[in-house]
């Protein structure tokens, strides 16, 4: 259960093409539609050097061992955490956030090998503990999330070109993260039409801001 | 003791203008007079990520936090362990490193307050165990470096800029880096002439490349 005053803290997790940030903006529309105050952010990103991280990690054609990658993204979060994430909590705000640790736990620590104590380890350091309340996994199978991503013609990036061999260990690694993450973890089927998806949402995140679901 | 057929690992450290890419640039020459493979390169840099990191934490103008630089740093390293250090080493070369874990420790494990064994932690995962077999620590009074590194109108960086008592605690810091850090720690006054401090350093390699004082 989070402290009394402090903000719910809440991260969207899944593969590429699974529906994060749609199912994230619905979220936060309905949620300040109702009066909630909402920080919306994402990793990597949310700061400005969160960005230049973002841009080294995916589009430099460095070819980036996993160790550094794991350590590039947990110094994204340290500053993600320190300069956005704890202080909106602090003033009482719900923090809506596509991606957080549970993609590193998945990308590096399965996805590429590095083992997720590992993993853990270098973001129990970066975090200093400022943990998801609720970690909402969107599952959907990985022909289809492809299928859905380049729908539009888009290139991908240097993670989303690895293979469906790796995406299938990364929708696996999501499915099994409830053992994983402290806080609540709801693996949510993403298929189906977007609204049926955002009312499953709804009914998780409904119950944490009541108090409840936030120790599962 | 390093294994048989490994290359000796060689760190140089110490404050801004103690004259560590001098020393660095005088030992390889004389070590490459005299037929000895040597790769030479420093940190942050020495790869195309580390390039990158280093323009990013010194010259990008973003406030970055003490973690964020600490988890940059240990990301570049491993980089920079994997690509260039550790084949390095296998090939049974000498490596000479201006800058190496010493750095993190005293910058962000001192100057920053971070704690040296948080710092610790993180380079354990970074450098995978491949660490200098012999650290020499140039020391000179803060006031001198700083003149020496000013004499020619260079502006000051970030770290640069961040005041005498920063400065006074990273000397310190070096100075006792002696029990923090594994393979031989050898503090060397670097004051006097440039030709005097590079015989004093040779004295220490000569020895640690005979097999001596790998184990200090």
């Amino acid at each position: 259960m989070r402290p009394a005053g402090r903000g719910l803290f809440v991260a969207f997790e899944g593969g590429d093409g699974t529906g994060k940030t749609t199912q994230c903006r619905l979220l936060v529309d309905a949620l300040r539609a109702r009066g909630v105050a909402v920080v919306a952010t994402r990793e990597p990103g949310g700061t400005a050097l969160g960005d230049r991280v973002r841009d080294l990690l995916l589009h430099s054609g460095i070819d980036i061992g996993p160790m550094a990658e794991a350590l590039l993204f947990a110094a994204a979060r340290a500053q993600h955490v320190t300069e956005v994430i704890a202080p909106a909590l602090a003033r009482g705000e719900t923090v809506v956030c596509d991606r957080f640790l549970g993609s590193s736990l998945v990308y590096q620590g399965i996805g590429l090998g590095l083992g997720m104590e590992t993993v853990r380890a270098v973001n129990e350091l970066a975090t200093a503990g400022v943990l998801p309340d609720v970690t909402v996994v969107l599952d959907v199978p990985v022909e289809e999330s492809l299928r859905r991503k380049h729908a539009d013609g888009e290139l991908p990036d240097t993670v989303e070109s690895r293979g469906s061999r790796f995406h299938e260990r990364v929708r696996e690694g999501y499915r099994g993260l409830g053992s994983q993450l402290p806080g609540r973890v709801a693996v949510l089927d993403g298929t189906g039409p977007v609204g049926e998806v955002h009312g499953r949402v709804c009914a998780i995140i409904d119950a944490a801001l009541r108090g409840y679901g936030t120790d599962a």
